[in-house]
């Protein structure tokens, strides 16, 4: 490994006359996979969760770092609701006691497990705490489709506790749809299905799950709002006006706690009741029963609910010629527990952009537009660091920021992106020129071979077929994908309208299986995820570059007919699920009237007619279609003449055709925002209400015709359609400048 | 339950004159649960396989009361190869040895299961005896798509031993394929992913297949040709001329044995290399490696290869008006320990329906044709005796037989039914009139009601829509299978060419999981299976109604519509597969020139490039259009002629008519044959040549595309053609008799 004197002197061959290509060249020769390793140690030595010492310590080195490396840095706290878990426990009260250990031992090899006695318990945040005893309903993964099957096996889980495994949605959904159905507890359970021996070797012979491991994580209802569950909207500052805990609705009522399949064994093993559907089944060496009438188990959790301190470093680089236009760039740094991997693999590429940046500019080099580098705390209970700084700088980050870049845990693999379609050229044009490590071709060409490779496998699915003719068609872009939700973009893409870019390398380490649980350690990472940080340093190469060209970019990044095209594909899909959804609701409405589900159960088990369906209206999709063809149009000659014109403009103009690109993007992104969830104003981008993680394109009326909300179906037509021409208008409005109006 | 001496008092109330739906009823109350419950017992109380006293004890009471009933009855044998196991062992050599316990020990409250001793060990049929050491590597099901994508992990089973788990396809092609691959030895296990403690709870608490249970059977390579492997093509009399075993093309060439789980596990364990494609993964509670250079296994298998007697029991019932005409019905009697589903729930069923027909004619009735009613030995290792009694009579009943109807072990729920399109119709309406003990509605409406439900799942395929759509429209018949392998109906079908139907119950209870194992007993059977014969009386009721309405029938019961359109479909998804193939091999060619494979690949894994496809020509389908169309216009015509004046036409033409069907059926299997396996003669039903129990319809032209013979495909589109256009020819005859001609 080259050393760090060795790369400074690399480095110095860079002039600032040398043109962008040898910025690129000189920034790739300042990242050093050995820092960024003795970076993530230190990070992930101890706990670091939001309230815990390391946390801060971590926040100040990164801080100490900043400032070092020339960056005008600083720490901006946040007072934020954070419920710290004082007890928890969890047994089987029947004839056969048992008592939940909730707890993950040390593993051999691994000395960083031996410190997790600081770190936090089997716990998720933002359940509701509370002490009840019931017996336990299996419910699959505790989705909505789940509870339409319990239905047809007339199971309830009305005065139960649910039992969910881990996996298909996000994991808050879990929780929250059970006390929807009126359980009274929940509890959430990592199948070796999912993550453990059935995917890799457990840990520590492989990277999977061990019989012990965990998974922690945020259950707040946040796909109505991230952030402080007290401060929707507004910064969690000193002196915010905040809602009292019983008011706020991201918190849920009932108590909720993650278990290992060590300990899940033993509670799905006194399940009575019907077999589970065939799908249901999970990996344990047990036959799986929905359960409902069986012995009771005891679940009770209590937490202290105060307010904590959250530490977001905050770094600046100003730029030389429009330091008002704002290029953002975050990872976060908070954990479960080490979180080496997540976050600290990202955070340490974070840091090493940071680093290669400011020895640049100390060798004469300065960017255009000003860097803003955010080290984020609290992601992981609640995007809280993220969601607090956007919201307290909203009107600022209104009239500055161009861009923001995530990034979060990372590992050996491919380019996988997401974001802004306005973006998905940039972020190809950045693909093409990174090589990756291990096949010495750009990480685009590798992304192009895998995505073929996967469509012509005989059992790939129509949008892998579809993804792998694109691929084999050098003249197009990569496809991105639309983000939802699960890491610090939320604020800016879907409350805020900012253009957005995240990335992340991965599918050749099995992660997931530590994934926040106490074996998510530097001894981990470095054995399974990514050894030697090649795919640490590949990230920071990439975001770097996205970094570097969006802030001296003489033109704006964005192209609109990627834009236009992914608005085609939704409001295709979405009438396609209209068409479907009414025939399903006709045969169904059959079904029912001629009793043909009793005909077809088996009289010997329990069971159930579904709910009916309400029949599908006809919805009104013409003012979505005709801005959708103004849209094409527009973003067809928006792209055609920058292309054929853009070098030859005036610099005044080059600077208001940046600025449009801002407010272009903003007009997504009203003030009415979404149906029951105003905080996310993105008409285009939302993470799904009863997916999380997920994205929903065109979500307001996506959302209504899954829901059968006919009227806010009608009413989103026309306000997405409003914002995609006003979208238009300003792509017009570009043209119009561009051809010197 | 209905005592017998009621049921004969009630019975008593048929006359001859009373007609078709009269002489039904009295039929049904003549089926006795409490009599086939008794002899199940009696049948299922040793273990029966071929050459055990109890099978020819069984045979022997079959006989006595088929001949006690009124029937001309006697016991055909057949001496045939039929390798009786002598040893076997399975054991990991390495530092931790261990020896496959190769045993299935009694469970709690089954008495039946203490009886075991004098049964089969853990053993499969027509195995090539062997004593090979060598490392182990895993192959998932053993099919051929998994040989693929062993290539792509760059791994090879020759000279190592090939461990496969039941499922996908028929046991027999997991070490034909090992074999062809180059392993020297296989064994095949139970895996409860497949039918253990993941589908439902292991015996005996429940249905499911227990940690020692394993499944015995054959595999012989019957897609060449079952029956007698020194035989084919001739009946295994005493003085049949025979193939030395080592000629014989079924018997396999290395040592082969089945395990259970709990033997299983333990060499699973041991495998080192690639851990496994998601998708190979089983239930158990470790983590899939796919092997190859481990600790070495040995395996060894020695059998007695001498030839053993068969005992079939045929049942003749002569016909007053056409006694030259047959009606087959047969079920194999011998089991693979103790059968009491498989195959003597069936058995009991052609014993109840044979001891229903003799009160009939006891009390006046006569069938206007012959009733041939067989219980076949020796179908579990490889269809003998149906094989060679088809074989021995080739002749005559190329010129008698009408028809054969074929059942197996059955169980509780909703009827399938298969064998040839032009009886589809005929089917139904037997389905139509017999009533579902469980909803007292017919056993079509319920199945109906089952298609209709299971089409309207958010998860079902597009086979499952197309058929709910078509249980939905109660003027079109519901689909009934084509016929694959996997009992007794091959030789009549497949190489006879004889109109055909299978017919089973199940669906309701999970009797797979002890299919071929000790614990198939009668305490399985009535626990789980079908408690109190209550689907053997369905079955009886149903298979009844088939033999008296075609014993007695004045016109034809085929109809020619339902099997052009089955052709129609055929022809269309083999033309699909075709343009997809194409395809395919193009985009592979393309992906292995521009070395996109090796780019997909994650370097720190074993991997290889595919085997190049070879290109698809364009294959000339003309003849097969022009002749279905043809055959579309004749059936038609066909059909109308025969529901327009089929009631008004005289005795003559009508025995002209019925004899036609036969010879119309014929055509479909000329001398010729399916490329490679000239046994299978029928050019419409096949089983796959690498499926095996899947059938493969139009397969001299469809397994030609599949397997890259493109010369074949060219061959045997136009031979099935010309069968299909001397069927329509039969057809234009048919009407022409109708028309007055």
């Amino acid at each position: 490994m080259i050393s760090v004197t060795a790369v400074f002197a690399a480095a110095a061959a860079f002039s600032a006359d040398s043109g962008p290509a040898a910025l690129e060249q000189s920034f790739d020769r300042l990242i050093v996979p050995a820092e960024m390793e003795d970076w993530l140690k230190i990070l992930a030595a101890e706990p670091n969760h939001v309230g815990s010492p390391h946390d801060k310590a971590n926040a100040e080195m990164v801080l100490k770092l900043l400032q070092e490396w020339g960056w005008d840095a600083h720490i901006e706290s946040f007072d934020v609701l954070y419920p710290t878990p004082l007890s928890e426990s969890l047994e089987i009260t029947g004839p056969t006691p048992f008592k939940a250990t909730l707890t993950e031992p040390p593993v051999a090899g691994d000395e960083t497990s031996t410190r997790s006695a600081a770190g936090l318990p089997a716990y998720v945040a933002y359940q509701g705490d509370g002490d009840v005893t019931a017996p336990l309903v299996y419910v699959n993964y505790g989705m909505l489709a789940d509870y339409d099957e319990l239905e047809r096996m007339g199971v309830s889980v009305k005065g139960k506790i649910a039992i969910a495994r881990y996996g298909e949605g996000w994991r808050g959904l879990k929780p929250k749809l059970a006390q929807d159905h009126g359980a009274v507890g929940c509890i959430i359970y990592s199948d070796p299905h999912e993550d453990g021996y059935t995917m890799d070797d457990a840990y520590p012979k492989g990277p999977a799950r061990p019989a012990a491991g965990l998974q922690r994580g945020s259950v707040a209802d946040m796909p109505i709002y991230p952030g402080d569950p007290l401060t929707p909207g507004v910064g969690a500052t000193r002196d915010a006006k905040r809602l009292k805990i019983a008011e706020a609705p991201t918190v849920l009522k009932i108590p909720v706690l993650p278990i290992s399949w060590g300990d899940a064994q033993h509670f799905l093993a006194t399940l009575d009741g019907r077999v589970v559907p065939r799908a249901w089944s999970g990996s344990l060496p047990l036959t799986y029963h929905v359960g409902g009438g069986g012995t009771p188990v005891h679940l009770a959790v209590k937490s202290d609910w105060s307010l904590k301190p959250l530490y977001d470093v905050v770094a600046t680089l100003k730029g030389s010629t429009y330091p008002d236009e704002w290029i953002l760039r975050g990872n976060h740094r908070d954990g479960w527990v080490f979180g080496a991997d997540d976050p600290l693999s990202g955070q340490v590429a974070l840091l090493a952009e940071a680093k290669a940046i400011g020895i640049l500019v100390k060798q004469g080099w300065r960017p255009k537009r000003t860097l803003v580098y955010l080290s984020w705390d609290g992601e992981e209970p609640g995007l809280l660091g993220s969601t607090e700084w956007g919201e307290t700088h909203a009107v600022e980050l209104g009239k500055k920021a161009l861009l923001y870049i995530n990034t979060d845990d990372n590992a050996r693999g491919f380019l996988t992106a997401g974001g802004s379609h306005s973006l998905q050229h940039f972020v190809n044009q950045v693909a093409d020129d990174v090589t990756d490590p291990e096949t010495q071709t750009s990480v685009a060409k590798r992304l192009r071979a895998k995505l073929q490779v996967d469509g012509a496998s005989p059992t790939a699915g129509a949008a892998a077929r579809a993804d792998a003719l694109i691929a084999a068609d050098a003249s197009k872009d990569l496809p991105i994908a639309a983000l939802g939700s699960g890491s610090d973009w939320s604020v800016f893409l879907q409350h805020l309208g900012l253009p957005t870019i995240g990335i992340t390398y991965g599918g050749e380490s099995n992660s997931d299986g530590v994934y926040h649980s106490d074996y998510d350690t530097y001894e981990h990472f470095s054995r399974f995820v990514d050894p030697g940080q090649v795919y640490d340093t590949v990230l920071a190469k990439t975001v770097g570059r996205l970094v570097l060209r969006s802030a001296d970019a003489d033109l704006p990044v964005q192209r609109y007919g990627d834009f236009a095209d992914e608005i085609g594909r939704d409001l295709t899909e979405i009438e396609a699920l209209t068409v479907s959804k009414r025939e399903q609701a006709l045969i169904q409405g059959k079904l029912l009237s001629d009793g043909l589900y009793h005909l077809a159960d088996d009289p010997t088990l329990s069971s159930a007619p579904p709910t009916p369906l309400k029949a599908v209206p006809h919805i009104n999709f013409a003012p979505l279609e005709d801005a959708l063809d103004r849209l094409r149009q527009s973003a067809r000659a928006y792209d055609r003449a920058l292309i054929g014109k853009g070098g030859a403009l005036s610099g005044a103009v080059r600077d208001q055709l940046v600025q449009l690109t801002r407010s272009t993007e903003e007009t997504l992104a009203p003030e009415v925002g979404l149906p029951g969830r105003p905080w996310y104003r993105n008409l285009i981008y939302a993470p799904g209400r009863f997916t999380g993680y997920g994205a929903k394109t065109l979500p307001g009326v996506r959302e209504a015709i899954e829901e059968q909300r006919w009227a806010d179906a009608d009413r989103y037509t026309a306000l997405t359609a409003q914002a995609l021409t006003r979208y238009a208008d300003k792509l017009d409005e570009a043209v119009h400048l561009i051809n010197g109006g």
